[in-house]
């Protein structure tokens, strides 16, 4: 085995355990606001800490890697695919937190609806995230394309649930910060799932060298 | 002059020009809103394309010139750091559709007040975005630590607007959606400023080798 395989594989590792905690965080974030459970929200802020850490780490050993093996071809891909998902992973973390923050607030009030989508969100948002994560190790395509297909059904989810809250935010003046609050989380959960869509993307681009973002350029 | 410093000066200025194209974007975006000129939006969609190119093309030839030049030090940290702030421009890119998308919704119906002071965070963070790119292509760190110190300001100018406007829709049921519109704005302006101290960040990166993100960790 080649000295650099070595490393990389030590990379892959340390990278899969920072996305292992940003998939921790993201869950206590929503179960902490689904199960009215304050103390989760903890856990969050103490993940946060580590995963910062693992950013700068991976960050470094990446550079390093680069400096001392001036890799090639397949194995540059990957280690620049490895730049990029650390930033997004760090990304997830800070949306894990801003899902904390939105929650605390709307936590401090008696429960305003059932959460309307919101748990059904989260949960394909947390599929999405595993699946992301697993097509980086096994670096396999299939799988990567699997998470950029749920994007879509998770950016629907999200507009059905501006538009219930919307209608509970007009029933009543009352109603309005934590109509707003949940609405910020369904952003912070969409905004988790874009950065797994860019996870997917990177996984595919460390295959093959094709880049496949903006394919079909033309948005509206 | 070194064949790489050539290349080196040839990618600083396409990251340049799509640093400009964003720039534009945002002030389209954001002067549409304030002189309610629907026109302005089709700009930001005609530079969203433009700017996806260039987020290709730049991607490109940061991996072409890693693995045909093997660069070391400090041209090595230049180049990692073009390839975070290019991610980071196309967000930013992204964040002006978003906004032309909230704009949009919010423009069709009649003005709903002053628009608060979502158009000086606007301008705050027009300014951001230009000190960020000068920093980058002087180097310059100086001019960098002055766009983390903007970050403050424009988070706290977010904090007012969020009050301003749910004080706004909660007087009446027909102001939540465009109370709502501009609440999405301002967060979308945050967003670009949060990508402009990524930028700075990556300067002094690039810079000294010092990774300043997460500097004393324990946030809340």
């Amino acid at each position: 085995m080649r000295h650099l395989d070595a490393e990389l594989s030590q990379l892959k590792e340390k990278l899969l355990a920072m996305g292992g905690a940003v998939e921790k965080s993201v869950e206590h974030a929503t179960q902490a606001l689904l199960l009215r459970d304050l103390s989760r929200f903890k856990e969050v802020y103490a993940l946060e800490a580590e995963i910062n850490r693992s950013h700068v780490e991976v960050d470094n050993a990446c550079v390093n890697l680069l400096a001392r093996q001036s890799p090639m071809a397949a194995d540059l891909r990957l280690i620049i695919a490895v730049i990029k998902i650390n930033a997004d992973l760090e990304r997830m973390g800070d949306q894990a937190v801003n899902i904390s923050h939105n929650g605390e607030y709307y936590l401090a009030w008696p429960e305003l609806k059932p959460l309307v989508d919101i748990p059904i969100m989260a949960e394909r948002v947390r599929v999405m995230v595993r699946a992301a994560l697993d097509a980086f190790v096994k670096l396999d395509e299939k799988q990567a394309q699997l998470v950029l297909e749920c994007d879509d059904e998770v950016d629907q989810l999200k507009q059905k649930i501006f538009l219930d809250l919307l209608g509970v935010m007009k029933q009543s003046p009352e109603n309005v910060e934590r109509g707003l609050n949940l609405i910020l989380v369904a952003r912070n959960l969409e905004r988790i799932g874009d950065h797994a869509t860019n996870i997917a993307e990177d996984v595919i681009f460390a295959l093959n060298g094709v880049d496949i973002r903006h394919r079909g350029i033309a948005r509206p």
